[in-house]
């Protein structure tokens, strides 16, 4: 095998860079990330919406998921609904909907829906305090469990516990997964381009002595 | 808009699922995720690569990443390799090594490099002391800075600052966006199935009153 021919960037020169720059070389080169949609309330029952795409796999058993925070240096919406109320949902994005996702980006000021602002629709279970967003075929409704803040530079992981999930049923197959190609779910890279995946290749549990092969 | 009719489940059905059920199925309903292959070695030298699906943006300035690791019940090389070296590299998938990079999740005896057990070739730069993967496109060689023990179930939130990166120059933008999409980038979704993403739109940054547009 040959090799492309690779620059070589380091963090001196990495600290240099304009600021705009860096965050869209630095977001984008680290790889494709799900694009998912949180909504909360505040104490009064204001409806927010907001696009993150830093959600990461905490567990299984309980199903926990995280998601990071920028810094507290400015009030977040998200972060002190979540705190006071406890539950947010998690909505993801797909096909159809993802300028409205991307406008959710926006600075609107705090009296602002985000759900008006950008044309998109709350929608309660029977059973759970935050807004789903209706229009995402997958929907989770999250309770907070734990908060991690991250002494280097300030952000926070915030983890949830799946309290209960909405998704199109034949979607899952035999073994419990999920296929995301068939709802056009995106992912992102960087803040703001995205992108729509095609399955490629599943392969089975790979052991030293029996290589793992298609299926 | 008529929405499709989905499926609910809670969160006593979901930890009432077979195992291996739960694992595919809260993986992948997640959306989709980078694939990167840690490498490190031990204070020996003897180099290890294994794959991970859990990375999280952390910071742009300085540039940082974390990831999740499963907790520490039974030896991980990776997580002692970090610990005791203080230096790994992030090497992305693409789509020419996908099997191998699939490959490198086998239970290896401790002795056995996951570099020649998979066929794939351990390179050196000339001021990093952890191996990058030659064939990868993406490569980025971080220092450890610091690890979140999750309290909820023992996960491990490992941060490292990125001290150099090697990429392909043509994949760079005017304003720092890099495409994945022409050096085949995977992603992952579950445990086991790898997608090709290909783009979709990019918008331009969102504002309340000058709304987002196609870029």
């Amino acid at each position: 095998m040959t090799y492309q021919k690779l620059q070589n960037i380091t963090l001196p020169e990495i600290l240099k860079l304009e600021k705009r720059y860096r965050i869209n070389f630095i977001n984008s080169i680290t790889g494709y990330k799900a694009a998912s949609l949180i909504a909360t309330t505040n104490e009064n029952g204001a409806e927010n919406i907001a696009i993150f795409s830093s959600m990461v796999h905490i567990g299984a058993n309980p199903p926990l998921i995280g998601f990071v925070m920028r810094p507290l240096t400015i009030p977040r919406q998200t972060y002190s609904n979540i705190k006071k109320t406890g539950f947010y949902t998690l909505n993801q994005v797909h096909t159809d909907i993802v300028w409205q996702a991307h406008q959710t980006s926006a600075k609107y000021a705090e009296e602002v829906s985000e759900f008006s602002a950008t044309d998109l629709t709350p929608w309660y279970s029977d059973n759970f305090p935050a807004p789903y967003l209706a229009e995402s075929h997958v929907k989770m409704g999250l309770k907070f469990v734990e908060e991690q803040h991250i002494r280097v530079n300030g952000t926070i992981l915030i983890i949830g516990e799946i309290q209960e999930l909405f998704y199109p049923e034949n979607i899952i197959s035999k073994d419990g997964s999920a296929d995301l190609n068939a709802i056009e779910t995106v992912a992102i890279t960087g803040l703001d381009t995205y992108h729509l995946p095609q399955k490629l290749k599943r392969f089975s549990y790979a052991r030293p002595h029996e290589p793992s092969i298609e299926i």
